[in-house]
């Protein structure tokens, strides 16, 4: 009666190499995020479904992995309703909670809730798992980690010049060489404006942001099967395809756009933040790309994307400003700007890449081989004292064969192996034996120790 | 049409003050099972029911949260079924993944799907959350954090001197005083054999396992109860009543258990194992407790439970040593030894007895002030050149009052403010509160990060 076991479809489990990598990559960002001052906040996984539902599209919704509720979950469904079959329906009856779609939605749930105890603006970020039942695919899991950072109750463009910053700290310290696209949902607002198109802003906007992809021909034909006029897709077309420096590219703009007023909003507010990180002289290039729009019915201000420039993956990093984050529940007036990293893309990259660095790799730095009860009761001193010191290191727990305990050294990458024999043993000494070029050295306890160190740090 | 947002009974929001104190929880046990040579892994949250279920106990089957299947998730369901009515009939067809109910099954399914991969012995650690579908009440959650490091693949006993030692490190470094208190799965059956009950040890561990909380006379009441008879009854009192050292403790049970010849090998192990921790010199007393049993069906071999010594609180931390923990899963003959540690009751006894170190307090070194455009884009870049010194400072988004941006400091728990108005723009310099004791020092930025280097380390 065994059953041979297997993990649901769309997740994955870590091993030991993994985690130490995709802990580099946490560590990495929540760095960033402390030195601009963000705070870390965790939600629980599951959220009830009335604050989950309705906030991500009929798509969504459908989305969301729901929890059944426990004990007797159908008690109070009539027969009527379980015979009618109906999904949604009984899904609504079953189940109350469900498990948590982005970081999004809990963080503004976060911010009604405790408004009482925030001091605003409040800077928080949050890195954790998020779950969505889409079909899995390459690269594409039911449960992965998102790692927001968000600012809310300022409208000040200093956060958005300190995001674009920490977009620049991040990658720069990963070694990833990227493109940290911008754009503001005003002047695309404005764009709509003086093409004569407002009411068609985000039939626009979905088709533009997929010029990189299918080139401006099909993006023309899906702009003209929405219904935009042929004078407005011809007026369109140069705005989008604008080349030059930013600077170029945002006098255009105002000449373009001199009569609309959200138009020129969204220039101002562009000119101010490269104005700044211009002069921030930042290690990434900060580019105006017209066609970028991320989710447009969700912000309302600047619009961010990172892309990897040398290697093949989507965006590895996006955000922007939105308006009314908490409105939905009730608060209104609080603006907010965020960026998410997506850990597992990066990942990806850096694999790619090969940007990890070496160091990431070992985790125990010696390992003491098991010659029996006398010489661990040596080792098991000598290594008490190696730990006290910051230093990682563990005995091979079985006396067995000198090959057996050598192989085991070599699958975890241990570059150091200790050696502690009858005649070590009797001299007190330890032979340090490093793995990558072979050398021994009979040392004592504290030398080993001032050893490591110096080959540490 | 706003909802009033709450989160479902049982789970938690974690603030960025709670945040802190978690995080060095975790990272505190972290470092120590690092130092010891244990690898992290992750499994998925969910895991497929049929991993699940069966393992904890009927009662553990109740208290797994269920996941419904996504799109039609009645279809092929009969109608008699449904009308059946049959919780736990119809959770089956809805349902096939649940949230992870503890770290030890899905690790033991985690070591048969990866075996071609591990080297054993394989020591691994895991800290993520679990799931049950418990009543919620005070210090029991439905969402909480285990933190486990287990050894399998190796029977010497070296690992349970090893745990030991990670238990009184772990402990030692939040200064939390504890009794390691330890027993064997052997000793209880020597026990149980030689007052001639060897079929009840179930029973007899169940009883013992509450003289702290109920005294002897409910817990002979107890064991008459079950069927132990008299004669046993007064036979095994004294021997869980035994007072003295483990020296003395082990040297009368060698008397007593001198015919069981498992009980023998328990009381080998233990003198094995305490004679060497005895020379380590922990910090912390391990110390043999005949009425430990938790769990009993479960270990095979020696049993830990940590107390803390001086706060109101049950085990903080507990495990030991299992046989065939992956037979379940079709894989036999893995033998494997581990502790757990209960991160929300650490939480609890640090906040009891005040033994969070103050520096976990702030994140945020420096908070500059915003006195308008130019001053903030000389601040950005002061703050840029301690930023990459690894300092965590921010600036107030907004220009706004300063006593609006000094209680932010406050709020925050800021230890310093840079004040840059426009005199000291002029100089080029930085204004340097210290908002503890309310002096300022005009500083370059060179003496700004200095100073703050010099105040951290």
């Amino acid at each position: 009666m065994t059953t041979k076991p297997n993990i649901p479809k769309g997740t994955r489990d870590f091993s030991p190499a993994e985690m130490v990598k995709r802990n580099y990559i946490f560590n990495t960002i929540r760095g960033v995020f402390h030195r601009f001052g963000f705070q870390q906040i965790e939600t629980p996984s599951m959220e009830n479904l009335s604050t989950l539902m309705g906030k991500y599209g009929e798509e969504g919704d459908k989305l969301l992995f729901k929890i059944q509720n426990s004990g007797d979950f159908c008690r109070d469904v009539t027969d009527e309703d379980l015979l009618s079959r109906n999904p949604l329906k009984l899904a609504s009856k079953f189940c109350e909670k469900g498990l948590r779609y982005d970081l999004t939605v809990p963080f503004a749930r976060y911010v009604v809730m405790h408004r009482e105890e925030l001091t605003l603006p409040f800077k928080r970020y949050q890195i954790q798992p998020v779950w969505r039942a889409d079909r899995p695919q390459k690269g594409r899991y039911r449960e992965f980690y998102q790692c927001d950072a968000d600012v809310v109750g300022s409208d000040s463009l200093l956060n958005e010049v300190e995001l674009t910053q920490m977009l620049d700290a991040v990658f720069s310290q990963f070694g990833i060489r990227v493109a940290i696209k911008m754009n503001n949902r005003k002047i695309l607002s404005g764009i709509a404006e003086f093409i004569g198109e407002a009411d068609k802003i985000i039939d626009i906007t979905v088709a533009i942001d997929k010029l990189d992809k299918i080139g401006i021909d099909n993006v023309n034909a899906e702009l003209a099967e929405k219904g935009v006029t042929p004078e407005a897709i011809a007026k369109l077309q140069p705005i989008i395809m604008l080349q030059g420096s930013n600077t170029e590219k945002l006098q255009e703009l105002s000449r373009i756009l001199a009569d609309s007023e959200i138009g020129m909003r969204g220039v101002t507010e562009c000119q101010y933040i490269l104005g700044i990180t211009d002069q921030l002289s930042l290690n990434n290039m900060v580019e105006l790309d017209l066609t970028l729009a991320r989710g447009l019915n969700y912000y309302t201000g600047a619009i961010f994307e990172v892309k990897a420039l040398n290697a093949q993956m989507g965006s590895i990093s996006g955000g922007g400003r939105y308006d009314n984050l908490t409105g939905v529940f009730g608060m209104g007036g609080l603006s907010g700007v965020g960026i998410s990293f997506g850990a597992d893309r990066i990942y990806d990259v850096l694999n790619q890449l090969g940007l990890y660095p070496a160091e990431v790799a070992d985790t125990t730095k010696i390992l003491f081989v098991n010659f029996g009860e006398k010489e661990s009761m040596f080792a098991l001193k000598a290594m008490q004292q190696l730990r006290q010191a910051g230093i990682n290191v563990e005995i091979y727990p079985d006396c067995t064969k000198m090959k057996k305990q050598m192989s085991y050294a070599n699958a975890k990458n241990i570059p150091y192996v200790a050696i502690i024999g009858e005649e070590e043993l009797n001299q007190g000494k330890i032979m340090l034996k490093d793995m990558n070029t072979g050398q021994q050295q009979l040392l004592t306890t504290d030398e080993v120790l001032a050893q490591i160190l110096r080959n540490t740090y």
